[in-house]
């Protein structure tokens, strides 16, 4: 096995650092962050951070730079409060992609990329048309992460949108079948299907499958 | 489309909001994270929140609950400071869930689930042996979330171990080589294959795929 240290690290050049650190941590979710300014100029871009924080009352989180590429996402967030997340398919990944490009503030990326706004329920922010899983959610709350200077945006998830095929009776949604993609690094985009899943595991008692009598 | 509102949410029974709140965010990362308690006994627990945090310096976070399952895991890592994160694979993913079931303090999950403790270069956690991608992490803080009293574990990534053969020559760890999976809500196990990786994206230029000539 390779063995790499801190010290490796730091000696890195920056793209291959880079590209070394965002894909160790493993799979990252695939969304897209839709978001409209106070004057009505829509934005969407890609994130990679997005993660569960609670169930109930239900909220995620995304890790963001305020200064960086994202930074119309954050000041459409702070000046309105709503977002939407929507998630990003097999169809759709150079689309997504490109929506990291360095745009100016006055120009929309749903313009640019062929991505398609949609307006559902008066919520103030657009979801994305061709995401077939998608989330209306409003800021609650941001913790700078002083050891970078990045943000943690904390949100309440108030609006669930999904075709009803994908989800199980017990609430549970499969992500592949609806074609979800996930993200390896900065810049893979990877396609994953479901391996098995697993009831609750009890001290003492074998892993049991959802879908078959086997045990082990 | 099936549209469900906060309201909805909020009448939801527990276990079926889980299983939605829990898969509408997206793939989370599959890992493993290992500890060793003052006292010598070792602990390891999977969770799906490790997050890249930022690259220089390169740090991972992860949230969790500091009185649930993983109590052990943050007595630990507040007692020694270091934590190791292991990615989980296919071969893996029973043994992996199993380490979610609650057993008492002293009981060590490595015995219980036949996941192997592996020690490297005189680091405080244990690795475990049969992931192929493991980090060797450090402490350096944490964020009280206060919508819902969980914390944000900050840590520095001082050791990372791969084969090498699932790096590409720019830094970047090509994940499906190393079969790591990634989860889908609480219990899903799933295997992504890479579909493309991009080019950094720029305005007014197609995405290009590091793999072929094609544009588009």
């Amino acid at each position: 096995m390779k063995h790499i240290t801190s010290q490796d690290i730091q000696e890195m050049k920056k793209v291959y650092r880079l590209n070394l650190i965002n894909s160790c941590t493993g799979y990252k979710s695939a969304n897209l962050i839709a978001t409209r300014s106070k004057a009505g100029i829509p934005n969407v871009a890609v994130f990679s951070s997005i993660t569960h924080i609670g169930s109930e009352p239900a909220m995620l989180g995304f890790v963001t730079r305020p200064l960086t590429v994202a930074r119309n996402t954050y000041k459409n967030i702070k000046e309105t409060s709503y977002f939407t997340v929507n998630h990003i398919h097999e169809e759709m990944i150079q689309k997504a992609h490109q929506t990291a490009a360095k745009y100016d503030e006055e120009i929309s990326e749903f313009e640019k990329t062929g991505l398609e706004e949609e307006y559902l329920n008066d919520f103030q922010a657009p979801y994305v048309k061709q995401s077939e899983i998608k989330l209306g959610c409003k800021f609650l709350n941001e913790y700078e992460i002083k050891e970078n200077d990045t943000l943690l945006i904390v949100a309440a998830i108030e609006h669930i949108y999904f075709d009803e095929g994908i989800q199980m009776p017990d609430g549970w949604l499969r992500l592949d079948d609806a074609g979800t993609v996930a993200v390896n690094g900065l810049d893979g985009y990877s396609l994953p299907s479901l391996l098995d899943r697993f009831h609750y595991a009890r001290p003492g008692q074998e892993v049991r499958s959802f879908f078959s009598q086997k045990s082990n």
